[in-house]
């Protein structure tokens, strides 16, 4: 039976996450559920959305994730059903699935709309239970992820900019995401840097976050002293600003500009 | 293999949910473990009974579901084994059955006593892994839920007032459980907003918290402006009161009553 | 399938414990994975230790835990794979292993460096997903512990005192760890109080906090009122310090000194 995973923002206080799983497991019994976290911000589409992203190829193939960041439950946006590299998302239509969207091939996606594979009674606030984990549970038990509903052709994708930008000499890119260790991991990916020092050693790049320099590209936090700020590609394959066994998120406060030069 | 699911207040930061899961493997290794939380906020038995009470069913029946929230641990405080739609509980008999014991059909109630069911040494500090895990682990291999000690007529049941007042043209209620966005679920059930506005229009109540009105019941949170309250009937069948995309909680502080009038 | 336990520091805002999940179950799809907690202090060593010394034989012996709490990730620390009391151990070579070596028979340690047993790309910084994690997958396919590199006689140890002192009359102790509902457990076992008052019944000893004398050893934590301090052997079978319904850290606040005396 396929592996079912939970990303949520449901939280831990409460039978929320317990609850969508439990109903997964009613309509599958033997799917192996696995908890991805239920700690995204709560209403944060894109903390959702960069999880999912770097979770989703480290399972198996036939793999069905379910997402839940939903501030609009209850309104008219969409669910989504769809198989990226051979691995099923289940998520609300409201911008969850842009950065697999962006970067994994995607193999279906249609709008689930098929109300027969719902629980019996849709409440108006709990879609998480009564419609993504019935049919997480239905795509478990072997249904086609296309009897869900019609394919869609354009989800909807979260318009903020996400990709860094290369301007020859230089790339500016942002924070896509601040980890729990308050690693800042960017937008800046191991090939913008690759196609950037191309023919140059890693050490001829500076790394600049609000407009000071922390140093060249090193290989990994150790590689500067306790405390020391450090930029890494880290193992998202993306640009990583650091401090070594401390937090960039308090060294650095908000950060607008990452910027990388060759000189 | 039946499904274990697992509900504590023993937090995340020890060894304690761990062990627990540990020793009924190490009893039923193939019984699939599903954690709903460990974090009922300590000693809280009516927060572990409330997230016992709207995930009992959400499972398929045949689930155990073991439940610890204990401050009495190692005083003379029982624990029961009993069987409710279909589905198992075991608990200590503290009051955490309390709203499940009153709305889902009881089919078996006992004392756990036998204490060869037990771990052959019992802690005084930790009967979570000592007596409530072997059990669960022993009902995971096909025991009889009978098997673990005598029935019981009358469990510990919490005392304070958890239902509804239904005063004819009004019902006067109270908050059951703030959950994690800081949404106030009550206990004013569906069925008695239903009685209470039977031939009206659900538009025709009005809900009052803390005395000041805040409009009549909707059909969901995105129903208001963001930043505005609104009640609602949530996936619970409860009356709940939000700030949409906000925090009700906050903006409320201490509820202490909650109503609802026909006009 | 043997079931796969999994004990980090990665906290539960990012994805970094849900892709060593899957990593494991890309290999070994019908493991069963168990969290143990992903809460352990960010690059707190001794919390790992003492956290994977109380669960490693609470599963049946074939279980495989993985622990990652790894300051030094990309540095040239090893990686271990052992065998204590038939469950396995993946760690660090940085002293996670401590509290077990000491207490429990080991079997079996060996270094991890045959890398054909590792993700195709590893990265510098998230050991965890790309040497730790593909290990523990193989491990549960069958492969040999001692597949993995050369056997190691003297891994890694914490060098903090980590054993009670016995003084004839008196033991002087230290905290080991401090739970979730601020108990403080000590490194004095029920062997050393055993041995301290031999012959003499529990209540002959005094138990002193800072210097302060908070009573004799007590049955459990209900033995005196609530509000009260008091010393009890848990569930580790170490001496505890806690306070009936309340937190002994918040109460001693730093403590620094553990004494036990027979009058």
């Amino acid at each position: 039976m396929p592996i079912v995973t939970v990303t949520t923002d449901y939280g831990t206080h409460d039978h929320y996450a317990g609850a969508l799983k439990g109903v997964i497991l009613g309509i599958a019994p033997t799917a192996q559920i696995v908890d991805i976290t239920h700690d995204i911000e709560p209403h944060n589409v894109l903390h959702g959305a960069f999880v999912l992203r770097y979770v989703l190829e480290c399972f198996p193939a036939g793999t069905i994730h379910v997402v839940v960041v939903d501030p609009g439950v209850g309104t008219v946006r969409g669910v989504l059903a769809g198989r990226f590299a051979g691995r099923y998302v289940i998520a609300p239509d409201n911008g969850l699935i842009t950065l697999v969207y962006r970067e994994v091939a995607a193999e279906a996606i249609h709008v689930v709309e098929e109300d027969r594979f719902f629980l019996p009674r849709v409440s108006a606030t709990f879609h998480g239970r009564d419609i993504l984990a019935p049919v997480a549970g239905h795509l478990a038990n072997g249904v086609d992820v296309g009897s869900f509903g019609r394919p869609i052709k354009a989800p909807k994708l979260l318009s903020t900019s996400l990709r860094a930008e290369n301007k020859g000499k230089s790339i500016a890119g942002a924070v896509l995401h601040v980890d729990r260790f308050g690693t800042l991991i960017t937008n800046i990916g191991a090939d913008d840097i690759e196609s950037l020092s191309a023919g140059s050693p890693k050490g001829t790049c500076g790394v600049f976050v609000n407009g000071a320099r922390i140093g060249p590209i090193r290989g990994t936090f150790a590689d500067v002293a306790v405390g020391e700020a450090v930029a890494v590609v880290g193992g998202c394959d993306l640009l990583e600003i650091a401090v070594n066994q401390g937090k960039a998120s308090e060294r650095f406060g908000p950060v607008d500009r990452i910027r990388i030069e060759v000189r």
